[in-house]
Formats: C-alpha cells, structure tokens, sequence
C-alpha cells in the first residue's frame, strides 16, 4: 500500500493510510496500547488493539502500520500536536527494525550530551527534532542562494579537490600521490584561484558551493572542514559586487523566514570598527532585538591591505624578510586610489585593499575583495612581503602568466555557511550545523578515523612513519 | 555606464550601450578599424574609428566598448551570425587587460592540441566557445536535477571529506593527521556509508552532488575524481526507487532539451546482457539514432551478489580466504528470495543482489541497490566473504551496531554526473565535461602538484619519505 506521511493525515479522515516510521512513544495498558508514530513530517497517535503488537515493539524500532484516521472525540484532543484531533486505528503493524535500548536519547534537544557520545552516535543525535530541523534549514537556505543565483546568470563550477598548494594563510592538508612517491598533492583551503582562473577562462558569474579545508587549531564549535557559497563576478567595481551580494542574502534569508534588523546593510570601516568595537566584528543589535532572533548584517571596509608580521606568522607566509604580510588575501587589489603607491612599495602601511567583510550578530559570515588582475599588481604584492623574483615565480608564476592573456577584472567573496544556518537556527555552535562534524579532538564522527595505514599501502606512496623514541 | 551584454544589443538599436567581454577578431583597416567583441552571450562586430584604438588592442585583450547600435544596411547583413544584422559604432575603447600572444589557440574545437598545452592553459582551453557550453550545460543540468529532489521532498545533506578509509572496492586516497603523527584520514570513495547512516536518522530522503575521490590507475579520460548525484530513499523497494530515479533522469534531460530513444527505459536482466552483449552495459542504439544524438537509456539487473575473486583483487577487498568478493558492494541486500540462502552461506553463486545499473549510450552511468538494513543480512555478506568476527567489528562495527537502532528499509544511486554531462554534450572523454580535469600523469591542471613538501612539515605529519637507492 502506498505510504502516507504523518502529516497528510489530518486531511484523510475517515480513510485507511499506511503509516512508515519510528516508535517515538510506547503506553502498554495490558490488552491494549497506543504508540505514537514519528516520520519527517510529525507525530501521530496510533490506538493498538493487540497485545501481541504493543509488546514486540520498543522505543526508537521503525514499523509500518496501516489502520483508519479517526477524529478524536472533543475531550480527547490534545492541542499540543498537530494530530492531536485525530488518531489511527491499527489494523496491521509491521515491525520492520527492531531497536534496541538507545546509547544516548534523542527526545530533547541534547545539548547536555557530552560531545564525544553525540558524535559517536550521530545517526541518533540527528533524529532530534532540533537538529532534524537544522539539516532540512540548511539544505533550504542553500537551495534559496544558488536559485538566486542561477536566475542572475550564474553558472555552477567544481573546482578539484586534489590541487596544489597554494599558501592562504592557513596550513595545507597534503595527500601523497602514489603514482609518484613522495610528492602530494594538498586539499583546497578554498578554491580561490581557480576561480579567478574561470574568470579568465571567461565564465563571468560563478559560484560553488565549495568545501575549505584548512589544518588549523581545532576549536570547540570548529572542525578542519567548512563550507562556504564561493562567488566571482567579472567586469564589477566593489560597489556594485556589495550589492549584488546584499541582495542575495536580503532575499534568501527573507524566503527563509528570519527577520532582518536593516533592509541596508551599515558600513562601516575597519578604523571605526576598531575604535568603537575593539574588533573588526560586532553585535549591532539591542536586547530586544536578540530576544526577537532579529539578524543584523553589516560590511566592514577599508582594511589596511599589509600588516607587520609576528615571528609566528612569518614562518607560514611568506619569507618575512620585509616584515609584512597580508592581513585578508593576496589576492586582493588595493583600493584604485592606492594602486600607484602598491606599484612603488611605498607607503605601505597606508595601502588600503579592496576588501569587504560581511558581518552578523558578532560572527564574520563572509568576506571579499576586487582582486588584482593586473599582473604586475599582484607582484608588487609579493615585492612588499620580501618574495624574490625567484620565490614568486614559483609560488604564483601560473597567476601571473594567466593575467597575460586578456583577464577581466573581478572581484568576490565567500560566505560561511555553516555560520549562517547557525545564526538562522538560533544555534551557538557552528558543529550543531554539520551532519557529521569532526570531535574535538580531530576524530571522525561514527567511523574511526584518524587511524594507521597497513606499512606496504604506506610503502607504495614512498612513505615511512617516524618510530617515537 | 550600466553593463550590456551581447545578446541583448539586439533589442537596443539606436541605444548607446557599453559591451565589456574578449577581443574576439582585429581587422586593421588602416584609419579605422573592426573588433568583434565576445562575451559569454555571444559577439557583436564593432566598428572603431580610432587608428589608435585598433592599434593598442590584441586578440583575446578585455576591453571595455561604448558605442551606438545600429541597424546594418541589408547588403552588410551575415546571416551566419545572431547580430549580423547589427554592429555597434564605438564610441569610446577603453583597454582593461591587454593580452600577450596566446600559447594555444582559443578558437575552434580544440581536440587536436595536446593535453599537457591544454591543461597547463585550461583557463584559455575553457574560452573555446565548445567548452564553455558544457560547463554551462553541466550547471544547468545539476539545476535540474536538484530542482525535481527538492520538489519531491528530499533533503541536500553535505557528508564529510576527511573520514575514515571504507575499503569500497577502489584503493583510498590518504591525508596524514598533525594532531595524530602516524595517523592518516581518508578521503571518500563515496558517500556510501554516510547516506546510510542519513537513513537511521531518519533523514528520509536524502541526496547530495558528492565527490568522490579514487586512487585508481588512470585511463585517457578519467581523473581521481568524479562527481556523482548521490541519492538515498528510505522505505522503498526496488521498484519504487528505480520508477523514481527514471523519473528525475527522463524530466530532467528532457528540460534540458535533450532527445531520449525510449520513454520507458528498457530492463535487461545480468544474464541476458552478457548472453547478448558480452558485457553488462551495451548501446541500444540504431546507426540513424546516434547519428541523431539520441540517449538510450536502459536498466540491468539481476546481477549475482558473489564472484570468484582473483588473486589481484583478493588483496585488495577481504582477506580472500573464502574465495568470494561481491560484485557491486557489500552493503547491498540480496533480493528478497534469496535471504534465506545468504544468511546461511548457501548457494553463494545464485545470490541475486538488489542492484540496479543505468546505462546509457554503452556506458555505465549510474549503479544502485537497495541496502541490508538488517544487521545479519550484512554481517552475513562479510562472513561469506571469509571476514573473521574480528575483521568484522573492525571494518563495519559501526553499522552493524547504528542498524540495531531502529534503521528503516532504504536503498538509493549514484549516477555519475561527469558520464552524463557527456553523453549529453556529445563529447567523447569525461575530461571535457570537468573544469580542470587532471592530466593522464596525474599533474593538476594549471598549478604544479603533486609537489615535494618541505622537510620540516613532513616531520610535523610525522612521516618521512624513502629514500631511493
């Protein structure tokens, strides 16, 4: 028999439907019992005249019942559900799983679970109804950004997951290639060239929804993957890509539902910004307006392109001879009004970049820039970090020779999207918003990973591990 | 001056407008000049009265045209090109990239430069009016896709790229661990456990564009990754889900304008296949219907669950002590008949499993199966395999145990995105249909990996590379 969801029943009083899915609830009264069915769409009480019936089945068991929508009478309804006037008389149930008792609940909203038990039974913590909400949010949200985009002459590009390294500014991860021992390619800490490169290649709008990964320091709501809306336009000024990212967001987050604090999102620069936030972040909104869930976006701008680098810095960026590095991407174009000084390496810490950075109740959920197509833009960037002729060629020799043959100017952004279902969820961790976040302690949730490698699959990728003493 | 793209000067005939896009063409008249302009909606031919102007351009440089439309005298019309009955009067040049001389043609088809040009310069090769139709076939066509699970109730759910290794049959791509020297991620085959484990949280319906990323020997037209739409449905038998997934293939194919031999596709049992075809995928096409660009699509089914492993395979998949490995994947269920034989390891040969290919064209694009959710179903696919209790718990401990938990009857595709974004483009290599395919040596397109990492970061990983002799 075809398959009813909870939630259709209310319309089939009087009518025999076929129920699927999970035991949310078992009252045995001896020669009867009830059982209240929970599939993706709600919960639904269901009369079960067999004792046979009520006692095989356990909490959290998937069964399939078909039996007949009846109304309740008055004093029955329950108003706390949205079945709550109706109920199904059992005629058959099939008890298609039969589940054991559960490692950790799954009524509540389990943020008391410790993180390591939430991980490991992740298939469990997911049926939660907060973070069965959470899944369906996301794949909406991201469903509203690209048909925004697709209708404002987007195209949808995948960049490789196996590239090179690219030195963003975070650590790579590197995976040895078989095919030739001790060589690796490195995973993308964002696909960042390669879209540039598509704006060479003539695409003009491009986006992907893109996976960043990055071998940072782990932090409590962090993994080493995050997923970010990658957008690049060609033939655009700073201005008109705001905007055209402004509206993107005013849009879908509306369709969404969630409330806007401003229809225009303030600017404000990173000097003003640092003198009265003390942070190139901040939290626009009144008492009243967190209590309303109200989100308030605002664009930071005018950040200072290079900064002077720490000891720390200088080991993973550049050389750091010349004592600078960049503070958002070196990528980035100065504002048009610094380029000259960009050109002559001179007053470099007055060198403003075209960067914008797209802020939300005190979270960074996106940031971009004007990039430098001129190529001798670029380089002059790498002149200024203490790069040789030599250093840059092999570094960004390929972005320099593509800005040779004809490249559009550009600019774009990524925009976090595990941290914009979190801020649309009323979340406080970004990991609430993953279906299968990584622990704390870099371990994979379910499935055991990180682990050891059988020494002749290591051996065959020109590898040995180092024996601790 | 707003942006005017190519293909709507049409309708702005004694309009100034300001076109932005490639150099297509330079015709040098002497004291005047034309360029053909080319953006990603076509070319216009632009008269230029400037010698200067025409002077300073090169083909393929960005520019930035302002100029009047007008309508040509009939004698001046080509019929050959969309706005052969226009050209544009520059008003204003101005010249945003100038491009040096090209290394590889960006005009005509392209297929007969060779591969490492065509790679090193993807972002050039990608101009060619060919390519960048399928890139914005391939985006449209996974538009579509979505659009019809979105519709149908289905939920988009990321699965992670650093996980655990899962022996699917192909050898896995590795990333050592810095918090865990000695220890190694691997990157997914598939999402294939993911999505089950989606099904015990009751996600219902979920799909997924995945990459899926395999260590296997590389052939002329296939990189390490592809890009499959990943689906997985719970509470469906075979044929609900292969109705289903024929459904989205037929309305999404044919939105995008392409031609289908049959509109029920037709089933070809295992065994008939090989009877008639000598092999498990075949072309059902007659010489009249390639020549039309028809796409045949077919089901097969009815493959034995089991075969002999060879010695090669064997050290690959199980231990191969018991002399069997399956042909498809291990967490598929037997048909329904055959349960009983394949919890008791009887006639193994016979075992049907629930699987089901698509093929189309004579290539394999897509596979599927409806899974054992019953814990036993699976252990006993590992024990006729020769698995150890131990070798189990080990391998798919996990899922034995989250299927004790109240996991629903499911079963779901891969199809493979780059296969059909082929067939449907007419190309003849998977490689055309991929932005920046990786070379048949296993080098990144444009940028310079797999590359030797610096000592120092090795000893981090906690791994040194051995040293040839």
């Amino acid at each position: 028999m075809e398959r009813t969801f909870v939630a259709d029943t209310l319309q089939k009083i009087g009518e025999t439907v076929t129920l699927m899915g999970w035991v949310d609830n078992v009252r045995d009264m001896g020669k009867f019992g009830f059982i209240d069915l929970r599939d993706k769409t709600g919960k639904i009480q269901c009369f079960v005249g067999s004792k046979d019936d009520i006692q095989k089945v356990t909490v959290e068991s998937v069964v399939e019942i078909t039996g007949l929508v009846k109304a309740r009478p008055e004093k029955m309804v329950n108003a706390k559900v949205a079945t709550g006037t109706i109920e199904l008389e059992t005629q058959s149930l099939t008890l298609l799983n039969r589940a054991e008792a559960l490692p950790i609940p799954v009524a509540g909203d389990g943020y008391d679970i410790n993180e390591e038990s939430r991980l490991k039974y992740r298939y469990l913590d997911l049926r939660r109804e907060r973070l069965s909400k959470v899944l369906r949010t996301r794949s909406a949200l991201v469903r509203e950004f690209r048909e925004y985009l697709y209708k404002d002459g987007f195209t949808e590009v995948e960049t490789p997951i196996l590239t090179a390294s690219t030195k963003e500014g975070s650590r790579d991860f590197v995976v040895p290639s078989r095919m030739n021992p001790g060589k690796f390619y490195a995973l993308p800490q964002s696909p960042q060239q390669y879209k540039q490169l598509l704006m060479t290649a003539g695409v003009d709008r491009y986006f992907q929804i893109a996976r960043c990964i990055r071998d940072e320091n782990l932090r409590a709501d962090r993994g080493f993957e995050h997923t970010q809306l990658d957008v690049e336009m060609s033939f655009v000024n700073q201005e008109e890509i705001m905007t055209e990212i402004e509206n993107l967001i005013k849009t879908s987050i509306q369709k969404m539902g969630g409330k806007l604090k401003d229809q225009v999102f303030p600017r404000v620069t990173y000097a003003e910004s640092m003198e009265k936030y003390g942070a190139d972040k901040f939290d626009l909104r009144t008492e009243e307006e967190k209590a309303e869930g109200v989100l308030a976006f605002a664009w930071v701008v005018s950040f200072p392109f290079f900064k002077k680098v720490d000891k720390e810095d200088a080991a993973e960026v550049a050389d750091g001879k010349s004592g600078w590095t960049f503070t958002h991407n070196p990528f980035s174009s100065p504002i048009p009004e610094h380029i000259d000084w960009h050109l002559k390496g001179e007053n470099v810490e007055q060198i403003v970049t075209a960067q914008y950075d797209l802020v939300c109740n005190g979270f960074e959920v996106g940031g971009g820039s004007i990039r430098a197509h001129n190529p001798e833009v670029l380089r002059s960037t790498y002149k200024i970090m203490g790069y040789t002729d030599e250093m840059i060629e092999k570094g960004i020799g390929h972005m320099l020779e593509a800005f040779k043959y004809g490249t559009p100017p550009h600019g774009g952004i990524g925009l976090g999207i595990d941290r914009l279902v979190m801020l649309l969820c009323g979340e406080a961790s970004l990991k609430e918003t993953i279906a299968f976040p990584m622990s704390y302690t870099g371990r994979t949730a379910v499935m055991n990973g990180p682990s050891e490698l059988d020494p002749n699959f290591l051996k065959e990728l020109g590898l040995e591990v180092i024996k601790k003493n």
